[in-house]
């Protein structure tokens, strides 16, 4: 049954969690609920960790090895669907999912080849704007609204429940997707880097201080789009034309 | 809100719990999700407890005030239809549910009146049989069953998540978004023949019978961002900044 699950499974990704308390309960709520792949961005405390361990009681040796990461973006290179998980309001306009309809998305999207990865939030604050920006949708999850603040570990269980439960019901709903092959984060990343470069040489920025806001806004634009590998070639091409350059491939 | 969930909401028991923190999580995850009535059973380290009150973080200031209890028996007095949480079989006949049925059941339950309680056992070895011989249902949670035991505060999360899902379905996640207004047809459309005829000012499209296609493309991909008006604005940026046009507007 874990080989099975293994590949089909989503990636939980932990940014800069700060208890091995926390990541030790995460991985035994994956072991309980058949996820596998488990990755960190910048543990507070080092990895591995004794703490971890100790609350994981034996789920770390389920599940796959976990990853570790120095930036959110590293860990994210090989999805094309990413999630990320927040109870605050974020000033910026992505598709809002609860964790039952994430999961229905993941699954349709698994169908198609693709690969997703949900990110969870540090214990102080959560994810960044940074972070949020770039992924392609928002998971919340809806509670009380006076007292909705839900820990590391908690979410990763509830999202790892609603995993199994819709993996071991009837087969969930699925509409036929565009078959363009989407783009990897990577090739994604590449193109907001040379977009973000080519606007630093054409003057875009006004002040140098604008620059990381405005490239946020720019990356959430372009990450709603969820593009297919294809269009960054366009838009590699868009930009090509439109600083002059001779244009090699569209 | 509260006072509406109080009389329709179960009450949940905890057997013979020991670490404050699970109590506190429980009472947390409560909070969350709007659960009203916690009972302890023979909590072992007495009640008030502090390890329970810092774990907690406010919510037992929002529920009800925790009813403690010697027996089972007693704690149960008014109730009833009773559930028993277990992850192990037990050799009784009694129907069991997952969580979801649960919510399910006892929804229909309180609109005849009824009034329900389910019992979670303790840390060490879950709810004794006599536990489980007091309660009309058992409840347990699909897991994987080579890695099937979830712990107390755990559990407690998992119904009362259940709970709130049921009660609050058909309500979709409500984060505010970011109130930027949306680009109206118009003004997005002039994007795209600006966009436009700069590409073919800058050779874009290799031959002329190309255009139509790759500005379909070009259009499927802005179009499924939905930009708002400030982002229309952005890209009129990007483009004049692109083709080396001063900057007038952002």
């Amino acid at each position: 049954m874990q080989n099975e699950t293994k590949s089909d499974s989503p990636a939980l990704i932990l940014v800069r969690p700060q208890m091995g308390e926390n990541i030790g309960a995460s991985a035994r709520a994956m072991a309980n609920f058949n996820l596998m792949d488990l990755s960190l961005v910048a543990p507070r405390d080092g990895w591995p960790s004794e703490s971890a361990k100790a609350n994981a009681v034996g789920a770390l040796d389920l599940i796959n090895p976990v990853e570790v990461f120095n930036t959110t973006k590293d860990a994210l290179k090989s999805y094309t669907t990413v999630y990320a998980t927040t109870a605050r309001p974020r000033d910026m306009r992505k598709k809002t999912f609860d964790m039952r309809a994430t999961v229905k998305d993941i699954t349709t999207r698994h169908q198609n080849g693709e690969k997703c990865a949900i990110l969870f939030g540090g214990e102080r604050a959560g994810l960044s704007n940074d972070d949020v920006s770039l992924a392609h949708h928002i998971i919340t999850i809806p509670t009380n609204p006076d007292f909705s603040s839900i820990n590391l570990g908690q979410s990763v269980l509830l999202f790892a429940y609603e995993w199994f439960q819709a993996t071991h019901e009837g087969a969930p709903p699925t509409l036929p997707q565009n078959s363009a092959p989407p783009a990897s984060h990577e090739i994604w990343d590449e193109l907001m880097q040379r977009l973000e470069s080519e606007l630093k040489t054409h003057n875009f920025f006004r002040t140098p201080d604008m620059q990381p806001t405005m490239m946020r806004n720019i990356r959430n634009l372009f990450s709603r789009a969820q593009m297919s590998e294809q269009e960054t070639k366009t838009m590699h091409g868009i930009i090509s034309a439109l600083i002059g350059k001779k244009i090699n491939s569209q």
